[in-house]
């Protein structure tokens, strides 16, 4: 089942980071909520996605799908092969929508992104039961690749299995609760935390800002690479998970708990809290937190991907899809040509937020990828033990370029033929600015024999279509050139 | 208070962590531990300590102290400065402990690693109870930032004062628990989730594997950045933690939870969960698992410090220190001279294992700001708005670098008179092969004018004296070559 069209029922957090995730994936998508403000909290939500998004994968993005408000449930519903409902938490509000849509949609996957409502109890009173999943995903949702899938008494089995896949597609982990419970199985875990960390509030043990710091500084760094199971694991020495049930498991039974209760939520308590968190928080606005947290995701997911581990492999896998998705179409080779794109990333920068200056060459290394892909030296050939290894490289650095700068690599063919590849590229801001050149020569290598060797026919033969479609162009100002030889 | 020698009692693997802490950073230390294979089990912590710390700081790293294993507890302690206690978690044996320190030392502060024993219990029993504190880390202790400090009744408040400075003086991130409770602050939030985890195995609602990932692509990810009330307060939009405290509130209240009890810790329940968690690391030992784990610990405090946020901050903090405690010597600057040394962290290789090409120049830009610190142009001059800037940078490729790698620049000043500094680095690995060249010319900018300038003087006079050392010297082969120009 292709989803073409999708309809999002409630604009909040949630709504907006699903619609995020959707059209950056060429998905088009309708929009359903009855808050005035929606549509203005929604592109708050799509700016910050975009920003993340810019810096987030190496993979060419394709093109955005259309999105736009709907009046009702109805006009959002109608036609939608995808119906992602995310109105609040309450089973009756979420029923009322469900008969809505029914009047309009009989066929549509219905996705609830309840955080704990027992999608038995949700589809209860459906015409179509079948087709009620929930896809429970975690905020911010064009960000986090989690996402619970649990099936309800009724669900056809078959939408699971295809929502795996489908969830996989926009660069989610898929993750099925096989058993059905109230909270599945994130949220349990991450309530029992919170429960605890209100009593701490409550019993004015600490603040807000403290119970933060005794996460985020320890067992937090832990948690966004191996979840407790696997952390307790090592932590138990050579006797692992068993040794550790052995020294600590007493201690679960020790008083160090009020967990089962939880305290009430009075106004006073609730504005305690409330201010404690506003504190901690100084001057950033939400607005400026959220982009925070996002770019430190980004930096973490990069650095997970980069150690090929839990999160970052997801993003590594799809990227590695993306770039299937969105193959450009052949470059006009008569002149320079696009060879890589992106914005620059969080992390990228220096103290004084310039593009630290061997990003420079990694955009030149993207870019030199870039031809390898269109001359047929792409992974398969390059798992297959034949490579092209960069020599030597000549970079001036003409401007600057700060995060988040929208950069674009061209570069022309110098020389092409046998195992020689002489490149020039240019690095441009979108702005026009030309930033940086780099003059780069490449060998080709049989990295089992380690040594240098012609590529394989087919790779000599487009190399030397391009080269020679490029012959006649000037030579570059600036190619040839000694450091300190202007 | 200044520490020069600790003792450890306790070799496991949070006396290993310590240990690599402190010797880290200078301190000798005496170990104490009954168990025949302690020695070896440290040196085991040693090793992957001193792979992270490789991978970890940019600063240049100080000499390590000496160590060694202790026959007894009065061994260890007799003279210590600082006694670190991590023994098993049971009262009676730390008392017992407490007094045999007691035995041979008065004045020594005693730091009990315990995970959630009160301190007012620990030092009931001493003779001089004012000097214990606890002092609770997290494994891998050589690696994660937090620390809980808290004093019991009897504590003297100085040395609780004193204990902030000095964990922070070895990296970490002291978080002074103001309210003594059983647990402190961390464990009740972890121990709530791992509770919640053993319920949810207990039922065979879902494995081990699934637990932690229901963690580790979603929650965690947050939690490494911002506890859980920050991320809360971003989660409930506009209206921060007040929003979800009103929309979640109710939930809490359902029956979501088990978690006053614990399940029972049959032989059978201990034996499926601990087959679970071996199961879930399949082929990947223990040792293996800490690498992996260090690897991308490493890299996310990479990419925190990058956005000069939480544990990166704290990373940061710690190497401007270090970068003050180890001053190197002047070097003779009659021939090339060391400017950079690091070993390949974890995330500068390429698919293929070996260091990204553009790390090359990142360790040539480190090379130049080396150099720079040398002549003056340091942090407090660069704030002053006075700079020097790559303008070009010629790089050959001789040779692959791996991940952990020693690697180290020399650099020859080809020219340093007036505005222009020209470079040529060498890149070797410690086993002497040559990887790479970079030859680079910098111009002296005044960046607030956004043009080149002179240097203060003091910086013109001390560059000039190294150039004048260096005149002498034979042209660098492969310098004054253009891109293909061989």
């Amino acid at each position: 089942m292709t989803i073409r069209t999708a309809a999002i029922l409630g604009g909040g957090v949630i709504g907006g980071g699903w619609l995020a995730r959707l059209i950056e994936n060429g998905i088009e998508a309708r929009v359903f909520d009855p808050d005035p403000e929606a549509e203005r909290k929604l592109n708050a939500v799509l700016e910050n996605a975009e920003h993340a998004y810019g810096r987030l994968t190496n993979a060419p993005r394709g093109p955005k799908a259309a999105w736009a408000m709907a009046r009702t449930v109805a006009g959002a519903a109608e036609g939608a092969d995808l119906i992602i409902e995310a109105v609040p938490e309450r089973l009756e509000i979420k029923r009322q929508v469900y008969a809505e849509v029914e009047k309009v949609n009989a066929t549509g996957v219905i996705a609830s992104s309840t955080s704990g409502i027992m999608p038995t109890e949700l589809q209860a009173e459906m015409a179509h039961p079948g087709r009620l999943i929930v896809a429970h995903p975690f905020n911010p949702v064009y960000l986090l690749p989690l996402v619970e899938l649990v099936a309800g008494g009724q669900t056809d089995p078959a939408h699971i299995e295809w929502a795996k896949d489908f969830y996989a597609s926009l660069g989610m982990h898929p993750l099925h609760c096989r058993v059905e419970i109230e909270g599945f199985l994130s949220d349990r875990l991450q309530e029992a935390l919170w429960r605890e960390a209100l009593w701490l509030l409550h019993d004015k043990v600490a603040t807000a800002e403290e119970l933060d710091a005794a996460i985020a500084y320890g067992p937090g760094l832990r948690w966004a690479q191996m979840g407790t199971m696997q952390t307790f694991h090592l932590a138990g020495g050579e006797a692992g998970m068993r040794g550790m049930l052995a020294m600590f498991g007493p201690c679960l039974k020790w008083p160090w708990t009020k967990l089962m209760d939880v305290p009430e939520l009075t106004e006073d308590f609730v504005d305690m809290v409330g201010g404690q968190c506003e504190a901690q928080s100084g001057s950033l606005g939400p607005r400026e937190l959220e982009r925070i947290r996002d770019d430190n995701l980004v930096a973490m997911l990069h650095a997970l991907k980069a150690n090929d581990w839990g999160a970052g492999k997801t993003l590594a896998a799809y990227e590695a899809g993306q770039a299937i998705r969105s193959v450009p179409a052949e470059p006009d080779f008569s002149k320079p040509f696009i060879t890589a794109t992106r914005q620059v990333p969080a992390g990228w920068t220096d103290y004084n937020g310039h593009m630290n200056e061997s990003r420079y060459g990694q955009m030149f290394s993207d870019a030199a990828d870039g031809i390898m892909r269109m001359i047929g030296s792409d992974e398969a050939y390059v798992a297959r033990g034949m490579s092209w290894f960069t020599v030597e490289i000549h970079i001036r650095y003409l401007d600057e370029g700060m995060a988040g700068d929208p950069l674009t690599v061209t570069t022309q063919v110098l020389e092409g033929r046998g195992k020689k590849m002489h490149l020039f590229h240019r690095l441009t801001h979108a702005d026009g600015r030309l930033l940086a050149t780099g003059e780069q020569f490449l060998l080709h290598v049989d990295m089992n024999a380690r040594k240098t060797c012609d590529p394989a026919p087919e790779v000599t033969a487009k190399l030397g279509e391009i080269a020679e479609a490029q012959a006649s162009l000037p030579a570059p100002e600036g190619a040839g050139r000694a450091v300190g030889g202007r």
